[in-house]
């Protein structure tokens, strides 16, 4: 296309960007018109896609990290063919795939967005997978608002990028100096955001960004840089093209005020069609190997911690299947990731102690077809919240692996204490939540989560617990074990992890003065086993849980929802950690927090009385 | 103290730090020994600081960012004569002020440490009281560890620091080039940090961590330095002066394999007695005003948003109240928080979009006596988690305000929605959960949660709702409010938020019909009103929960606790946001979730049926 050309397709973007957002009533055009010259030349010119096959392997990638500038990424799909009129105007209608924010129910959106900053760590991955894995020279390229410059987030993944030389990922920062309230902090300084990402070893453009002739020379000085990431750092105006809004404050997300003056102003409606350049051939050749895993074994009776099984089932996964990679945030020897890491260094990802990088990247790599396990520790997880969260609107099958669960750690103290983890990972849309016991379970569980939709999340603990299953039990995702069963059973024990040894010694002792208790291991957390815990109500009445994690959102709210389903519900308690921990033993630690052997039983024999009372 | 004593004290801390970690059995003595001539410096000849006073307003602060490296803190306590030797060794044991990990059972210590990259967020908090609220000259001193420079946290931080001017605050980074696997990613190469920091505006400082003279001269140039943050880059070597440990890998965490002869290699125990400069006189005069806020008043029947009361309740509680201040990521135009800052620029702190820096900066300036108010989407709290779970663990008193909660906002999409934030709020230990219906209750509790402890939670609406409650009606934390009863209710339909008035309106619906059901408006989620929660099951036998969350750790599970206290409970059921939305209008979403009057009529007319079948 012609320099002229490219400037008109920005204005049919304006036009197309300002259109939906009338139909709609709400959206963010003025966002959308900011940056629509440098969307117009990225497609003209540089984009290599094919919109008939998404999954082209050679297709370079798109991230509209700013994802309330959708409208300009759908007029950008409507001038490359993809989506009509009709459906560009039934932007933010019930059921249309033009969300307000772009999710991957549309074919050519690999990640959703909509919390800024992260589309360039997301990114970051894709681009990992492009070098490292796939070896394939497409490019990612990253569309991202200057206001989002301010997360964190965004500042590991500039350094993970660098130190990693990804020449094939493109940052294009949209300086249009207005945020949603106000002024950005930098505005139009793009020399501040220069500095800052040469100082971490980024090649830097800047650029006039409604200048379609310098945008298309940015873009071709990052395809030629090697070695280095690059951004290009464009200024803009919001609102460009549009007397009444253009570089105005307080109109961020707001359609238009006058959406007809303002067409007309920006030439009118066109039906520019570009042909975007094909990707170019590749075959992923790389990723090889898909056989059944053969999980480690271990002999019952043996004093084994879950996240040792953990890593050895890693290993053997890995050593089965070519499409699993593994994400660390530099605690690799605590999680035990460092034996996959041993025998697959070539699939390993140290993502050093940043932890929205680690989730990130396994959102990206998942993007890419790659079966991803990232893992550290439980508490640290909620680092990366927002990232999970947004996992789950992305469609995304990534596995989360979170060790040092529960007081049960001992003397690190609350900090390192994961007692929030299995809250926030049930509470995410579509997830699995897996707690083993022991090793033989982790081991299956480990390879069991590889084939699950969505995001999986396994507890593993710190210290060795005995092992208590043989090698070849196998653990169903939404199963359980009922470990001690009478047919005078008062009450029935639910124990996930540390707690289903503290369960069967107290049931045990319990066992000895006359008082019979089921234990059912419940190592499936989400999806949870109705059916067994409805029996052992019917059975046994009375249901006590027992969890090394806070009573919110926990095992016990997990059993509890079992028997929301309106018909009558047994009499439950619950045991969980109420205290703040300090320093002190594990064994201290269970004793304190009430969730002990001791406890237990206590528990018990007061619902017991209680009944007979 | 002349040189020489100086590099003796900094052995005394590296033996007593050897000491604790042998006597504890675990802990980091590697890590404490590399920052050992830092802290003897900064104690001996910089910081102000009155131990027997930790409340004077004009001390220094001293933040262990690194926390794992309490050995070091806990030797520095000693050399200050403020511990003793058996409270030293009897680190990490059940009971002990000394745990593994700072915090502020200590009373040296304002914050949590433990989870990296929190303490210099944090510490922007506290200077910025120093500088715009106290106006006092105290310093704020970060011990930093090179690995957590990885956490984009910092980078917030760090941004924010030079943004506002910080000169008051000095970074030390204890550059020992190891983190917890291996070598770090920049490991010696100072020049990179610096690099970084210049870019953001900071002033750096490259020491040899390890010459007194050399730190000395820097804390010097730190404290003259105007304008703009110190960091001090000290290049260390991990477990300085131990031949055994030095510089070594795979010795992270891990007591001294001889510590009597590393005790000795380091010249034997010490018994130096610090004598620590006395803070400035000063005196806090600018936080004036404590006296009884007017909340705004809302006429019953008009249409008002809870965010709107929100912002207007939070101008009136900044009125009465000069130690609350108000902390905003960007989007004060939309969680209403910018009424306060019309009325109250002074206390209004604009952390542009950093969530982390925003929960952490609310933490720095409670650890100052502030009563903060942060405020953003619902949905981008969960940026913050593990800020907010640790600030649970510093005991700090915050005021976090979540907008947009649910589908209910209805065409932004998903990424936008608050649907996990309930979950994760109630997950945090001692905190309270609010989530208001109207504008004359949100302006209650919007009052009330300055004066509670802990981290306190108000879920706020975007969309106008009815004002259903008067301007005089009071809303005690932990009570609720009984909308609709009759003595022949056959089931409780509990709500809260904008699922109130769909609560209600089934409710009237079905009374047309003749099935009475009771509504609940559960406003404080936590705690929650076992009395009338009881008193309801009682009575109905049959409870309903409805809720714009998802299913998990929400008002299901919160209700659900009250019945697991080993009694019968009641027949329950529960209707919440169990599918994935999509862009749709408010009414729409509701619907779609199966949250609206509709479904609520549904589903009791289902529960009614089956106890009479």
């Amino acid at each position: 296309m012609q320099y002229e050309e490219l400037a008109e397709l920005g204005q049919q973007l304006r036009v197309d960007a300002v259109r939906a957002a009338d139909a709609a009533g709400s959206g963010h055009p003025t966002s959308s018109m900011s940056a629509a010259d440098l969307a117009a030349v990225l497609l003209a010119h540089h984009l290599r896609f094919d919109f008939d096959h998404p999954d082209h392997p050679g297709n370079d990638r798109l991230v509209l990290s700013k994802g309330h500038a959708s409208p300009l990424l759908y007029a950008l799909y409507r001038a490359a063919g993809a989506v009509d009129e009709e459906e560009l105007l039934g932007y933010r209608t019930l059921g249309s795939r033009l969300e307000g924010h772009p999710t991957p129910r549309l074919p050519w959106v690999d990640t959703a967005t909509g919390s800024l900053g992260q589309g360039l760590p997301v990114a970051v991955g894709m681009a990992l997978a492009g070098q490292r894995l796939d070896r394939l020279p497409y490019r990612v390229y990253v569309l991202s608002g200057d206001s989002e410059m301010a997360e964190g987030s965004v500042w590991e993944a500039v350094e993970h990028a660098a130190y990693n030389h990804l020449d094939n990922l493109t940052l294009v920062v949209d300086v249009n100096r207005l945020g949603q309230r106000g002024p950005t902090r930098h505005e139009h300084d793009l020399d501040a955001y220069a500095r800052r990402l040469h100082a971490f070893g980024w090649h830097t453009v800047e650029v006039d960004g409604h200048d379609v002739q310098a945008i298309d020379a940015a873009f071709a000085e990052a395809r030629s840089t090697t070695r280095k990431p690059t951004a290009i750092l464009a200024r803009t105006r919001k609102g460009r093209g549009v007397e009444a809004v253009e570089d105005r404050e307080g109109l961020h997300g707001k359609p238009l005020p006058d959406a007809d003056e303002a067409i007309a102003e920006l030439g009118g409606v066109r039906h520019t069609r570009v042909t975007v350049q094909a990707p170019p051939d590749g075959k992923v050749t790389t990723a090889v190997g898909d056989t059944t895993p053969a999980p480690p074994r271990y002999d019952p009776g043996d004093r084994v911690a879950t996240r040792d099984a953990f890593g050895q089932a890693l290993a053997a996964v890995g050593a089965a299947r070519g499409r699993v990679v593994v994400l660390d945030a530099e605690v690799g020897d605590s999680t035990r990731a460092e034996v996959f890491a041993k025998e697959h260094p070539e699939r390993y990802f140290e993502c050093y102690i940043a932890e929205q990088q680690l989730v990130a990247g396994a959102v990206g790599l998942a993007a890419r077809g790659y079966v991803p396990y990232a893992a550290t520790f439980a508490a640290f997880l909620t680092r990366a919240h927002d990232f999970v969260r947004m996992a789950a609107v992305s469609r995304a099958g990534i596995n989360l692996v979170g060790s040092h669960a529960g007081v049960a750690i001992g003397p690190d103290g609350p900090s390192q204490m994961g007692l929030e983890d299995i809250a926030m990972l049930r509470s995410v849309h579509g997830s699995t939540v897996l707690y083993p016991c022991d090793a033989n379970q982790t081991a299956r569980l480990t390879t069991a989560m590889a084939d699950l939709d969505g995001i999986r999340y396994l507890r593993t603990s710190r210290g060795g617990t005995p092992v208590i299953y043989g090698p070849d039990e196998e653990f169903p995702v939404g199963g359980s074990k009922v470990l001690r069963r009478h047919d005078d059973d008062k009450v029935t024990i639910v124990a996930a992890g540390v707690t289903v040894h503290e369960a069967l010694e107290a049931a045990d002792r319990l066992a000895e003065s006359g008082i019979r208790a089921r234990v059912i291991d419940l190592y499936s957390v989400k999806p949870v086993d109705a059916d067994t815990l409805n029996e052992a109500a019917g059975q046994t009445g009375c249901i006590l849980t027992v969890e090394d994690h806070h009573p919110e959102g926990g095992i016990g709210d997990a059993v509890a929802e079992v028997f929301a389903d309106g018909r009558p519900a047994p009499r439950m308690a619950r045991l969980a950690v109420r205290n703040m921990p300090g320093s002190a033993t594990p064994e201290e630690q269970l004793h304190a927090a009430g969730i002990d052997a001791d406890s237990i039983a206590a528990a018990v024999t007061l619902l017991v009385e209680r009944v007979v009372a």
